[in-house]
């Protein structure tokens, strides 16, 4: 059998770039009968792998009562060896959280049951639903464990170093949605510790503050002790906010600590594989910093699920524009982290019948994806069954619209799935390929972060929350739009001092950590060029002062503007419209030149300036959303005052999306057209030596289409 | 010229029936040199009318100081007199609002600027945003009134009645969006009158109470007089509800003042055409029941606009089935109110440029709007120009993407309008068109008004907030995707008692009239059947108790289930999926069998009864929201049970929208496909005389395919 590895950016099979294609099949819906026609039906649609639930609420029905392989939905193991049999890695998720649409999320009823004091609660005491359970409850560990002990030694005989099919043991499923969905961060007593001087809540607070009086001092309090302390929500002062942002990242700590212990455990059983877990969303990849931290990014890797749309609540029907950028996002954090970004759960199908999923849509989706990097993939779900008897919640049968259905016979969707099989199969070099950029977007981790904390405080000024909207729905957007070709870049990592030739954009809020304050400075002093908007952050990520950037730049004040209908000019462009927040600069560092301003309130709104011996440093005071052509000219002029180089891929057409992937003298064009009518549009392209390519496209509606070519020259790093 | 006349359902030009298809042209934009040939361009994509602002900022640049004609820009009459030499009407909109992305939403500086006590004003007093006006204020009436002295005698001159061109004045503009989109309702105290014994509020209440001891008793407060009463917000028990929930009617009932005082002054100056007024969008449509009721349906046009995508913070890129599904209520609500529901914004172009507004996706919003029953049309825009210095708050240009660009050049999507206008014009008769139904959804006015009043009171029970996303998210789409063809019915009229025939779905909050509910009596009593859902009401809508339904059907006992994974079965449909609130009933009527049930609690969920000598009641106590195929097939199983007939129109793919038009024996029938990829489907419909027809649609995406035919029999009514 083959064997599978990855590094940072790639995946190989047997030793070959190649990209992870996995299929979510569940051996316990799934008639044994047909388990082989339909993993066989997988293998021809381009799948190299399968990826199941292990359910606990199955195989440990009554408490200590664990059953495996005497019924054919409990026949986990004849189902790895199957896959063994068949050269599939396997992809094992024995949780103890399943989701998958499983009563209780797939605890067993008796744990939720019979042990109400397990379940998760909010600030005020109050539990969670039934089944949302607080993760290191010392009684919920206690039961996990003893779960694990079935089993984890049953999956560990099924190692790929066994020559067994399983190559990925993921920790849990979607860690922290069942408490943020069902009414946010859990507090349960018990567990954070609260009142308990070796309690982890106060702990994590003498770790961090060493004694009490800091503490205070922070918090605006007069607590005696750390066991005194308690959390606190809806900040409206930024001493608030500080207490609040202290539990969010504890929060975010004891999911470390939990996802450490599973994989602790997991270890221990001969589980000798890579460790996965999946984000339940884009904007959720963010929480998993600390659990990234304490399981490294070499034996353990995070995905995430790229949905978009499960129901009629959803925003959109398929996958638009609006889809493309956040999950575009979403496998740029990835690949920031050290992974090769993994799509862990990847739409094919859909629990609910309408909105449909259309194999049209699903194509759209697919080639989107890989078109901003995905490397790997577990599609959910190939194909469903019926649930065992008690433990499904939407029915007897769980179909999801799979491609293969609930009875077995082949959808239409199938097809988009064996194209695009195919596709990753005949462009099995672009599992080593990289995504060619000409502007960067700085990514601070904490930004989709501070929802909570100091959103709203309003005397603290323009929040984290506001510029992650501003990076996504401005940035992001607006130069797409300009046909540029941005990426994102740590700005917590020295990688960053790579990219001194790329202009960088800095979307901020007014906090950021000295750290990256510190190696903005370095980067323009080495003569990167940086586009900081709307605002110059003066405090730290503690929400003490800090002026490192802000000292740099000549110590711009910045101000707020309130006007009801703002006209705004930037550099040559004229009159760009406004539709988020304003900023005056009412004293301009020195050396500064004008560059934006308000006409009705006649206000400075943006200089530029060349730093001695360094970059150029433009702020422009604006939050806006992308929406008008005059965005995209305006992100043109500041990518070209940045010393830009021309865009790497010209599109005339301004509403289709573009991404060029590369490797060595490789090249692969991506046009995207994520909108219901039809688009035309040319398309030149950079590729190297001084040397363009000009294409044409005619795309239908929703429809990705391809060119693949040669460079001129072999593209660097 | 032509004569334009209309009545309950149908215009007439000439009295014929005729689509009424106007453009939104604004002569101040547009250059004089170029009005006669784009307006010949809007004749040729049938066109029969333009609309136009006529500014109050452009023609009283100074307080006092009125200017018409003296500038091109200012030309009104010129450009009446033009379009009556070409025989099109002209809906005049001379405010005083405009909107249309003017400076102050078209009111002149001098009046925000000089006068901030004129601005409308949230509970704790403060001022809205600086063109947010109190409508009544005396001194905004007085300066309205000098401006109305100004520009209406120069409309009156062209009146139709006269030979002139216009043939509809609007008053004001999308009324309530200023203060509802920035802030809430109008609390300003001296338009309200708080405090003062005369004042508009006191007197509200002390009609609606007549001594101050029965307020007391509602509000649970001890006010020593009307003049000491003051509004709240924000409720938290059924007294304060009623506190809200009157404060609300109050608001709306200075909008229907307002809307008389500028119609009378109108109907003073000679203007004798229809006066019409535009609702925002389709939710703000209820808020007119009192501006209806005080100007009538006779000489006056209440019209919705029909938006689906205008920046990307809209929920859709293109109009979807969502979207389908509001402007189908919206037409339903027009119509109920006794007009020819008209579109008075349909979009032709967008603010902004992105997302895109292709012709494709214009076309699918044009003939889907007409499908439901859309009679009169006015596109925004059909082209712009140059924003006259000062006016403009989106630049220089006022461009829209409209299908003629503001430099007069042709874009594709005015052949979006072309194709459209010509169906129009060869269908002509369906001007005169009625849908055909096989069931009615109930419509009640209060549910979409109740969205600040009890919508968070826990005490009182599901809400009329919770009941109307209900009816449009669970009932309409439900019945649509399950091939029905619902219509509205006005809960409020007697009307209701000629469509005893057709099964009668009823979602309730736990309020409903006295009115409605003795209606309901009387329409089960003379044989109509029912479906109740998801609760039987208790109380009125001044939220007293009021049984008269409940005691009717038997009094039956309902309570709220809490459950996390419902698994739910209706009459012969197992386990429906259960996204919304569940409700169980403890004591069911006698002669009352059971048909619906929740396993995991033994809940008794759904009941059915026939009435002694009249009709069925159904009872479910569940509020989905559309998303499986065993929905529709619950819903099919109810209308069964209803004594329903035969769906008219039945459609093999439940993901297309269909709608039958009918007039004698004429027949339209449309076939909507508002998803991204290709569909295929077979339609039979019913025509009469035990006859079926049977097409077969093949549709691309955001396609929209009509059929003609005639009926065996002529339709009724």
């Amino acid at each position: 059998m083959k064997t599978l590895t990855w590094d940072h950016s790639t995946y190989y099979i047997d030793r070959k770039p190649a990209f992870l294609v996995s299929g979510e099949f569940h051996y316990f819906r799934v008639p044994k009968a047909d388990w082989e026609r339909r993993l066989i039906l997988f293998k021809k649609a381009g799948g190299n792998c399968v990826a199941t639930y292990v359910p606990w609420i199955l195989h440990e029905p009554k408490e200590g009562d664990f059953h495996f392989g005497d019924i054919p939905e409990r026949d986990l193991e004849g189902f790895l060896s199957l896959c063994a049999s068949l050269d599939m890695f396997v992809i094992a998720r024995p949780g103890p959280y399943q989701y998958s649409e499983l009563r209780y999320d797939g605890l067993p009823p008796w744990l939720c049951d019979n042990y109400p004091e397990l379940r998760a609660r909010n600030i005020a005491g109050e539990p969670f639903r039934i089944s949302s359970i607080s993760y290191l409850h010392p009684l919920f560990l206690e039961k996990t464990k003893r779960w694990f002990d079935a089993v984890c030694p049953r999956i560990a005989k099924h190692m790929r170093s066994k020559d067994g099919a399983v190559a990925m043991v993921q920790i849990d499923n979607e860690l922290m949605g069942i408490h943020e969905w069902f009414g946010g961060w859990d507090y349960n007593p018990e567990t954070m510790g609260f009142g308990r001087e070796d309690g982890r809540y106060p702990q994590f607070l003498k770790k961090r503050y060493g004694t009490i009086a800091p503490l205070n001092a922070a918090y605006n309090t007069s607590f005696a002790a750390f066991a005194d302390v308690r959390p606190t929500t809806g900040p409206k002062t930024a001493s608030d906010a500080r207490r609040v942002k202290d539990y969010d990242e504890f929060y975010f700590t004891t999911i470390a600590e939990y996802s450490s212990t599973l994989a602790g455990w997991m270890r221990g059983y001969g589980i000798d594989c890579t460790i996965c877990h999946n984000s339940g969303n884009p904007n959720m990849n963010a929480y998993f910093r600390e659990t990234v931290a304490a399981l490294g990014n070499k034996e353990f890797i995070l995905g995430s699920d790229h949905y978009y749309n499960l129901n009629l609540e959803w925003a959109q029907n398929n996958p638009t524009p609006q889809y493309a950028a956040n999950m575009f996002m979403s496998l740029e954090m990835l690949r920031s982290m050290g992974f090769p970004p993994s799509v862990l759960e990847l739409p094919a199908g859909s629990l609910s019948d309408w909105p449909p999923i259309t194999g049209k849509d699903l194509s759209a989706c697919y080639m989107t994806n890989c078109a901003f990097g995905m490397k790997g993939i577990n599609y959910y779900i190939f194909t469903g069954g019926k649930n065992p008897a008690g433990t499904g919640v939407t029915g007897e049968i769980y179909d999801y619209g799979a491609p293969v259905s609930a009875n077995g016979e082949v959808r239409p969707s199938y097809k988009a799935l064996q194209r695009f099989g195919s596709f990753l199969k005949r462009n099995a070099w672009m599992a080593g390929s990289r995504r060619v950029s000409d502007v960067n977007i700085g990514l601070q981790w904490q930004l989709p972060r501070g929802k909570y904390s100091f959103n709203r405080v309003k005397e603290i000024g323009y929040s984290d929350s506001e510029a992650w909207e501003f990076t996504i729905k401005g940035a992001l957007l607006s130069s797409q739009y300009a046909s540029l070709s941005p990426n994102f870049a740590d700005l917590s990592s020295d990688e960053l001092l790579t990219t001194l030739t790329t202009p960088l954009i800095v979307p901020s809020s007014v906090s950021m950590s000295a750290d990256i304050q510190k190696r903005l400075v370095s980067f323009v002093s080495q003569g990167g060029s940086i586009l900081l908007a709307p605002v110059v952050p003066y405090l730290d990520e503690k929400l003490n002062a800090c002026t490192i950037l802000r000292d740099y730049i000549g110590s711009p004040v910045i101000e707020p503007i309130t006007v009801q209908s703002p006209i705004v000019t930037v550099g040559g462009v004229n009159t760009v419209f406004m539709n988020g927040g304003l900023f005056k600069c009412v004293k301009r560092p020195d050396h500064a030149e004008p560059i934006a301003s308000e006409e009705t309130t006649k206000s400075e709104i943006g200089w530029s300036r060349e730093m001695q011996g360094g970059g150029t440093v433009i702020w422009l005071g604006m939050h806006w959303k992308n929406a008008t052509k005059e965005h995209a000219a305006m992100m043109r002029y500041l990518v070209r005052e940045l010393g830009g180089r021309k865009p790497v891929v010209w599109c005339d057409n301004q509403n289709l999306l573009t991404s060029l992937r590369v490797k060595d003298n490789k090249a692969m064009l991506f046009v995207m057209n994520l909108f219901s009518a039809p688009a035309q549009a040319t398309v030149t392209v950079d590729i190297g030596n001084g040397k363009h390519k000009r294409m044409r496209f005619s795309l239908g509606s929703m429809e990705v289409k391809t060119r693949k070519f040669t460079l001129a020259i072999k593209a660097g790093k």
